[in-house]
Formats: C-alpha cells, sequence, structure tokens
C-alpha cells in the first residue's frame, strides 16, 4: 500500500493483449470503428441498469445498484431514495460514477463492454427535471409507482470523466465533450439480435468475410461477436489459432433498422469477392 | 444538498411496499427464508462478476467492473492491475465496496437481489495468497492467462458491512460476523434451472402449492420466481390482483442436488391437502 504512483503508467494494458492472435494473411485496411465517446454513449443508451458508486459518511467508497435513463446528450438520470444509503451519500457529497456493463460475447465476464461515468451529481429543476422525470419512466416503467413519493430525489450526474473497457484489448479515455457529442448508434437496441441471426443462420456467410474481406484466407469457420453502425466484429478459426477480425460496412448506417441491409451488402461483397455469383441474404 | 441527514430514518423501505399485495385468504405459517446473511452469501457464491467502488486520487468514487472469487468464508478475492484505475486506486486507498447482482426474476431491474460488501482491501502473504489465487484463477479461467504478470495484485476484502436487497421489500443488514458464519445454499448453481424447469412443465403443480399450501384459495396461475434450500418464492395470479407466496421445503436442503427431491415432496404435499391421489413428479 501506499507506493510511489507517480511510476504507475497513465493508461491501461490489457493482459491478454500479451495473448498473440495470428494475423490476416493477406494484408487489409482497418475498418472504422466507433470511437470510445460513441462506445460510451452506445453503452450507457443499451441499458437501463448500472452500479453507482458514492460515498458514505465516512468518505468510504459505496457501490450499490441503480436504474438509470439518459437523456438526449447522454447524461444519466438517477431516481434514489435518501432512505438508501446511496440516496442519503448523494445528498452529503454529490461525487459519484456510474458503470455501465453489457454481457460478454463469450464466457469470459472480463470481456465485456463497460464504461464508467465519473462526475457530479445535481437535481435539475423546472424543465429540466420534467424532462429527466419523463426520461426515467420511459426507461424503468415500474418507477411511475413511485414517481411521486416523497422521498425520492432525480439526480443528474454532470459527467467529468468517461473510461471506456470494450473488452480484452480495446479499452481508452473520452472527456466529457466528446462523449456529448458524440453520435448515439441507431443499431443498438437490435444488435444483439442481429448477432445471434447471423451466427445461427449465417455461418456460411461469416467465413466468406474472414476470408475474402478480412485477410484471413485460411479461415475455417467464424462467429460474429457484436456488430455496430460501421461493422461486424468476427472471431476467426484458423490453424494459426483464434483471432479477430473487423468487417466494415460500406456506409454507416444511419437508422434502427438498418443492420439487415449493411449484413445484405457485406455478405454479397464477400461473394463476390470470393467469385461466387449473385448476392446472398443475410 | 447537505440537509440535516439526522432526519433520514436509518433504514431503506421499498417504494413497492406500498404496492398492496392481496393476502391469503386462509391463514397460513409463515415459511422459513433464508437470513440476509446467507442472501448475501448466496449471491457472492453464485457469481463472478462484481462492480467495484474504490476512491480516485481525490476522493472521489469510482465504479469498475470487476472478476471475483470467493473463500470459504465468503471473503472476495480480486487480481487486479496497477495499470488500471482501480488497482491504483486500491493501492493509494484500500477502502473499497463490491456490489455483486443477479438477474431480475422479471422484467424490472431493480427487482434484481444484490449485496454490496463494504471493508478494506488488503493483499494476503503465504499460504492466504496461494489460496486467495487458486480461488480466483477457478472462479475466472481466464486468469490462469495474465496469474504471472507482474502488474497484477491478489486483494481480499475484508468485510465490514453487508447490504443485502433482495428485490422490492425484500432488505436488511448484515455485520460481518454473520456474514462470515451463514452457511451456503448448495442448491446456489442449480436454483435457476430449477426455476425455470418448475415454470415450463409444473405449472399445475405450481398453482396446487399456491391453493392448497399458500393460502390462495382462489389462485387462477403461479409461477416461480425463486427457489432456495428452504423453499419456493411464487407470484400467484388471483381475481384480487397478483400477490407473493412462500412455499417451504419439508427439511432444509443440505447436498447440490436436492431441489428436485425438495419439489417432489412439495408437490405432493399439495396434491394431498388438494384431495387428489398420488404424488406428482416435479
Amino acid at each position: 500500500m501506499g507506493g510511489d504512483l507517480a511510476t504507475f503508467p497513465t493508461d491501461h494494458i490489457a493482459p491478454a493483449e500479451a495473448l498473440q492472435t495470428p494475423p490476416p494473411l493477406v494484408p487489409v485496411p482497418a475498418a472504422r470503428t466507433r470511437t470510445p465517446a460513441e462506445e460510451a454513449r452506445a453503452l450507457v443508451a443499451a441499458g437501463t441498469t448500472g452500479t453507482l458508486a458514492t460515498l458514505s459518511q465516512g468518505g468510504e467508497p459505496w457501490a450499490s445498484l441503480v436504474a438509470y435513463a439518459s437523456l438526449a446528450d447522454g447524461t444519466p438520470v438517477i431516481r434514489v431514495s435518501t432512505l438508501a444509503e446511496h440516496g442519503r451519500n448523494l445528498h452529503r457529497d454529490p461525487r459519484a460514477s456510474l458503470v455501465v456493463a453489457s454481457e460478454a460475447p463469450g464466457d469470459d465476464p472480463l470481456d465485456a463492454g463497460r464504461v464508467t461515468l465519473a462526475g457530479v451529481c445535481s437535481r435539475p429543476a423546472g424543465d429540466r427535471l420534467d424532462e429527466a422525470d419523463e426520461a426515467f419512466v420511459a426507461a424503468v416503467p415500474m418507477a411511475r409507482h413511485y414517481r411521486d413519493f416523497g422521498d425520492f430525489d432525480t439526480y443528474v450526474l454532470g459527467v467529468q470523466r468517461v473510461r471506456w473497457v470494450g473488452g480484452y484489448g480495446r479499452m481508452d479515455s473520452a472527456d466529457a465533450g466528446a462523449y456529448h457529442a458524440a453520435a448515439p448508434d441507431p443499431t443498438v437496441a437490435s444488435a444483439d439480435r442481429a448477432v445471434r441471426h447471423l451466427n445461427e443462420d449465417h455461418a456460411d456467410a461469416l467465413l466468406l468475410m474472414a476470408q475474402h474481406l478480412g485477410g484471413f484466407t485460411d479461415a475455417t469457420a467464424a462467429s460474429c461477436r457484436r456488430c455496430d453502425r460501421y461493422g461486424l466484429d468476427l472471431w476467426v478459426q484458423t490453424p494459426r489459432g483464434g483471432a479477430p477480425s473487423r468487417i466494415g460496412f460500406a456506409e454507416p448506417i444511419d437508422a434502427p433498422d438498418g443492420l439487415r441491409a449493411a449484413a445484405v451488402e457485406v455478405t454479397r461483397r464477400a461473394r463476390s469477392a470470393a467469385g461466387i455469383e449473385g448476392g446472398g441474404h443475410a
């Protein structure tokens, strides 16, 4: 305890980065990914439950589950009771952070995407309070039953720091300005379903993508781990071992129902690169 | 901010307690439930992922996802890197809390069971370090890839306070002594599967339990929300509204595979009380 913290590196390096994965056999240009700020916004938009860290009476850190909503600019809204420890804590000291996590794509819980938003909570008033309360009830329907309970306060978290971890080897910080300015990903609500559909019904198309768009010409199988408005994250099996492969869409998706057309397009492109006639259905 | 905290009640009352549910029409004795300490131990034993709250450089609370294991007495073990903010935080100030949550039985995320363990982290040495590292690698298999990385420290959380919330209207605190002394529930690993099985294949048996053991003689349907070594938590539909009903087993379950026999016994008892010949299979 209490060693020289100045000697620590200033950023995190995932241990699994040291677990080498084989590169593509044919070089391919890097496909566009979401920025860390966009990743953070997507995680916050996709969830309604997070863990709040507040300060207990003696300044100790207190972790507790909360439901949350988010405003159009990604600002989190919570409703907490002064009968609960986190509510009393915020009343005393408004500093807080909120972590929101998604499900891990595989069995490893630390490969889950998550984001910590750290800042200071405040109680909005007037139109801002109405906006916050409406967002909260929309995100957490049960809240309509206690929206008028006197012991509940609505808080917005004024975000000061954003730390995104997308799983092993995918992590970065973002400042509050970038976080609020980032465009929401319209595919957030449909992404998990699309990933399941691709894996259940279109493993052949995923393999063609890995072989002919991802440069893994020796791929023997491929599955989809994540998708977003810019493309697909595949996990590719090769005789050299498993490896990640990012497959970009032709254009960023701008509509909530855009994933299907984008998957059809990228499948057609993979079939064309493979010299297979006609487009695939995805 | 900063009002008179002394006026706050010292314990939490769930808002949904004010949402009245109809009582049984026939009085029934209260069935045994797990103690808050046993609930806390069960939640910790069932998971491998939680959210840690630590203190950042300026004393601000920092929430972050962690994988954890637990020792035989329920003490949590974490392995964190000094390259990550939470690792640097613990190095500077070992005060921490860990929240572990289960899935909510329905659509409402705040009906999930969760527990906050608050205390002080320390780095074990000697046999205790070996025990902690072995528990961690057993709980988090990926950790074997980075168990020898120099930037990772193993910590145990010395529990000082335990706050359990089992969902709406189910919550209590436990002291550290009761937490460590509580008997683990051997059914933790099989409970979710048993609940699914009861709901999918034995809705008729659940309805008989609600009607003839739970005192809801007007029940029209029943589903199982949770189970543990002492009994089943049902949600009962009646013309008077939905209501919870606790159905106790004849004896506490002492073995990991004991749920099936206990469900068969309680089904037989419900059929017998209903005047139906023969025992049911559950």
